[in-house]
């Protein structure tokens, strides 16, 4: 059983997140399992880096998956790969892609050796809206404090319980995270806000930016962010930014 | 009656090209007349720097118009541009932006003042599609010649009669243009060419570019694009290329 590595890229817009479910064909994960258990003839199930959410997109997610060496026809799993990002390009609909396909060592595991992941959150803050890539940015024209958003995320970086900022309010595992750099940029009209960490908990970069936000627009100042951490309460916390501005950019194994 | 001139970006995709048709709203010129018309309540016409094809898109479009003093409330022309702005966010779909306007000089014509246009046609040509940019690339995955492509190029820069590259078989003016420059890049997997020059034919950017994509995938070598430009013959030259692949990039006055 060769196992193998995909990098896969997604505009979430028209779906209802990574995890495939039982009551819906409208997931990542569900439409690259259809092609490969259509293509086998038997269930080949995936593993994904980690779950993203309906709206969601990517440009870095990582899968992996095993094939039975009896369902390859003698070929050599390179060639195989070949073979699979064929498929995937005639196969998946125009707003998923696997650009890449390799031979994963026999225990490499797409989510249990993610070494860190980075998380790209975009805001278009012009006047106009962005025609070109307005699918994939929340569109925000408030004026915002870029200065002060970057002394507030200087609180959030390093190892901390990150419950303040976890949207499942029913998270019984440990909220404790490490965030090792955000960055805020801003790049003509965009404001990107760019988190690397070794883990995040639902929502969590979604409301990070929420209260980075919050910050920026003079909601309050950046030293409230570490009371926030501090309360360990979600109410404290900024709103939970939308989906549609949220990239998965890379993992890192 | 000041006159205001407007930059426009739209994603044609959904657009049966600029100019206003009898027989469907769906024109960028239509969209942007019937805004200005409900707002000043009289009928306000745009000149655009020229039409595109349906399907092609623009990041630089240039249109101007004038608006009755009358109608502006006392506003000074300088407060009205902002209102405009404004009322464009607002109204317009979000395929289409008018990204700045300005008061222009009485005597400006946003089409006789042209000095030079800029189209981008863009391939992308890696083995898996573009998940982000797929409307506004063409997909083609054959190998090309980006040297070859780049020769053949040369012979098209400058002063010519384009008669064999213009898509209108009818056309009774002069068919001279000139090309300043042609260039073109490998960005990542997409090849990008950009062309500038004092005007084009109808179709022209794409009848040119089908032209160099033969060149770069063997149909003919470079030299016989110098044949193919003084046989003045349209069927002597490329394919033309779908508008999807097309954006107006920049124009200058």
């Amino acid at each position: 059983m060769a196992n193998y590595k995909i990098y896969i890229q997604y505009d979430g817009t028209r779906y209802k997140g990574w995890q495939r479910q039982r009551t819906t064909d409208q997931t990542i994960q569900g439409k690259i399992e259809a092609i490969l258990t259509r293509r086998y003839g038997r269930t080949i199930e995936i593993d994904g880096s980690g779950r993203t959410d309906a709206g969601v997109h990517a440009r870095g997610q990582v899968a992996n998956f095993r094939i039975p060496e009896a369902l390859c026809d003698g070929k050599a799993p390179e060639d195989v790969c070949d073979e699979l990002l064929a498929l995937f390009a005639e196969y998946l609909p125009e707003d998923i892609a696997v650009t890449e396909v390799r031979v994963a060592s026999e225990r490499f595991h797409s989510r249990l050796n993610v070494v860190k992941k980075t998380y790209v959150y975009r805001i278009w803050n012009a006047a106009y809206p962005n025609v070109f890539e307005r699918k994939y940015m929340l569109h925000d024209t408030r004026h915002m404090d870029v200065e002060a958003m970057r002394q507030a995320a200087e609180y959030l970086l390093g190892k901390h319980d990150f419950a303040a900022f976890c949207g499942n309010a029913k998270m019984k595992k440990s909220t404790v995270r490490t965030i090792h750099e955000i960055s805020i940029e801003e790049i003509g009209g965009e404001i990107r806000f760019t988190y690397t960490g070794n883990g995040f908990l639902q929502n969590m970069i979604r409301i990070v930016t929420g209260t980075l936000v919050d910050v920026g627009t003079g909601v309050y100042p950046p030293e409230h962010v570490a009371e926030i951490l501090e309360s360990k309460v979600r109410a404290e916390a900024g709103p939970t930014m939308p989906a549609q501005g949220l990239t998965l950019w890379e993992v890192v194994y």
